[in-house]
């Protein structure tokens, strides 16, 4: 039900499934093996690398994280993988030393299928809290799934993988670029799950990016969390962090260009910037799945100390139900966004404080500007994309963040989720 | 029709407004200067001390406070009042200089009334944020507001003085005790203003405290402040801090009891305890009039690292809109709590993590108890005023805060809240 809902709602649902490039080295099995209700729904995705892979994560910092999140954190230390086993519909997230022992279950069985060691082998829950993972299922369809890996990934694959790890979300989320390192043609492609950053009780957000590039881990590492910072660290949907937020970046290595050994190194400049765009095009599709969204709303901030404190400013407001509700409503109450701004704690100038609306002001120095006409400020609230911009006055620093708004759809899903 | 929306969606109001004991050497007019549009709602409240009175207060920490907030902040220093004036339907706030020019002459108009320095008039107001406050039709009303005053205060106007102040409000908030200090009888009598933490367009919370005690403003102060962050500062309705939260309390000092000089003081004993239960009923009628409020919540949280934790970690529940949507649908969905813990940063020991609804066990020892039945969660949940006891394993620490559900009121009220 929640989900025919959702449908009806949201009218910011991309056209369709963006053309994915694939990844040399990786290859997917999809399939259905019943923690879903439905007889019909893909609820486990199998990706096995060719041979080692470089592996990279950023993961939740929520102190009640699940039992896959805690396998990933121990395993992220070795920087590879040989695999990648995810299902939907259970989260595995407290459920105490059963939890646990389901994501050995899950390992365990990968690695005898692909011959490797438990270790290399990810595992991600998405789903309900709380209840216990029927890790048999799990177990019993791995054989299956591992024969549909076939020789090479077929062009499908993507997007079934994608639904394979859906939960609330009203569509699948892909984003694929090709770049190049030292000239040498790479592929980045990736696909996330989540409706907002969060849906607890779906225990939320997972996001797996795939890239033939040869990249050691430790710069993998680097450059996925700077992409994250900007990208999924820079969304929210209704301020609930989840228990099981997984961010993956694997390497297969198979294209052959120039070896890589630092982050900085310049050869990687079109790689980083292609990597931070299909963070940010996935993250994007995250927040316009946003429960009940209605409304894509992008929040600048300039002029704060720090580019940390410009984030935690556009968090302020992109966080703020009273600032959503009006943005629900196409209301011009640009005061809700003062007062967000002042509760973030972070350092403002008062008398230089800017707000623009659309790129119509708002607010000039710390008061309404002289002969202010909201026309132009209502007709942009109207519309379906927002641009909000702030400028503290302060110092240099300067972020932006990407939310919805709050409207009857998020409570109407959020009220009867389980039932 | 924010009000009449608001009305016919809470259940919460009280019967009735309660009986006020008078406090001897303050008296109120309250008038109608036309700042708010309708023509027969009260916006203007005068209190005047017979004496200077001492004063203490608690005022938001936001960073784009309003003009009567530093004003207010300013003049505390001294410690004494003679007169508070406050005005309902203009916040008076991201106003620049017109703001605090404003401020200046109500408190002047006030002073030469009651013949005292401008800095000992308190002044406040709330209402919109961002438009220039009408300060000539407050300062015009004043001679008749102070001739209303009378010889002593008329029994019916705390509830006239409690809905002068009210905005986005659906019944007017008063809390009264007779308490005493060293045998000699005392009086605590407070009105608030408020429909939860915040309606930041009406920058939302004021309340006042008066007693006819006598004690110093330090000591003021600090009982003051102790029973704020047991009472104000431990609700939310939805985590949105307003530009103009201002507490006060001031003592006329008639009674004729032993002198006090330190907060600590034996013979407070009573008087600490009862100024605590008027700041924590005020502040639960905030709670139960909260936007769109359909049930009352109290989150207890033991087993923290510090007291400071337990908040952090109450909060975080109470603040999670996961949490409260599934309130407001009567759902039993622990594991949102579990995630709003999770987030909350604060250090817990999960394999001890246990969660109580209405007094029964939904999670014991960091998973489902065996044989979970959760009909009497389900009763529980049902009702109107609900218990949530969440123990984090790690310490001695506790806290308890106070919310309301999150409901289509609260997005209906909001999203159109300025037409």
């Amino acid at each position: 039900m929640a989900n025919d809902l959702q449908t009806t709602l949201s009218p910011l649902a991309p056209a369709q499934f963006p053309e994915m490039l694939p990844v040399a080295g990786v290859r997917f099995g999809v399939g259905r093996c019943g923690i879903k209700a439905s007889s019909t729904k893909l609820d486990l995705m199998l990706a096995v690398f060719d041979k080692p892979a470089g592996a990279a994560g950023v993961l939740t910092k929520s102190s009640t994280a699940g039992a896959p999140v805690r396998w990933c954190r121990k395993h992220l230390a070795n920087g590879k993988a040989r695999a990648l086993i995810v299902n939907s519909g259970n989260a595995n997230v407290y459920t105490g030393k059963a939890g646990d022992d389901a994501v050995k279950a899950a390992a365990k069985g990968v690695a005898e299928l692909v011959n490797c060691r438990p270790g290399d082998v990810f595992v991600a829950s998405t789903g309900v809290i709380g209840e216990t993972l029927p890790i048999d299922k799990v177990v019993k369809a791995l054989p299956k799934l591992h024969g549909k890996l076939g020789a090479k990934l077929a062009p499908g694959r993507w997007h079934d993988a994608a639904v394979a790890i859906m939960t609330t979300d009203t569509f699948p989320k892909g984003a694929s670029i090709a770049t190049e390192i030292g000239g040498v043609p790479v592929t980045i492609t990736g696909i996330a799950k989540g409706s907002g950053m969060i849906a607890p009780d779906m225990a939320t957000m997972l996001a797996y990016v795939f890239t033939d590039a040869k990249i050691p881990a430790d710069v993998l590492q680097a450059l996925l969390k700077s992409a994250a910072d900007k990208s999924f660290n820079s969304i929210t949907v209704d301020s609930d962090t989840s228990t099981s937020d997984t961010l993956q970046l694997f390497a297969t290595g198979e294209a052959r260009h120039p070896a890589i050994v630092k982050p900085g190194d310049p050869a990687l400049r079109a790689f980083r910037q292609a990597l931070d765009a299909v963070c940010l095009d996935l993250a994007h599709q995250v927040v316009r799945d946003g429960e009940g969204a209605q409304k894509f709303i992008e929040i600048a901030v300039t002029g704060a100390k720090s580019a940390r404190a410009a984030r935690c400013i556009g968090l302020s407001i992109a966080n703020s139900p009273l600032v959503k509700t009006a943005i629900a409503g196409g209301d011009a109450n640009w005061g809700r966004i003062v007062m967000a701004v002042g509760k973030s704690g972070e350092a403002i100038a008062e008398t230089s404080l800017d707000i623009f609306v659309g790129g119509h002001a708002v607010a000039i120095n710390g008061a309404p500007p002289a002969g202010y006409d909201e026309t132009p400020v209502a007709r942009h609230m109207a519309g379906r994309d927002l641009k909000i911009h702030v400028d503290v006055g302060v110092g240099r620093g300067k972020a932006t963040v990407w939310t919805c708004d709050l409207t009857h759809g998020y409570i109407e899903i959020n009220a009867d989720y389980r039932s």
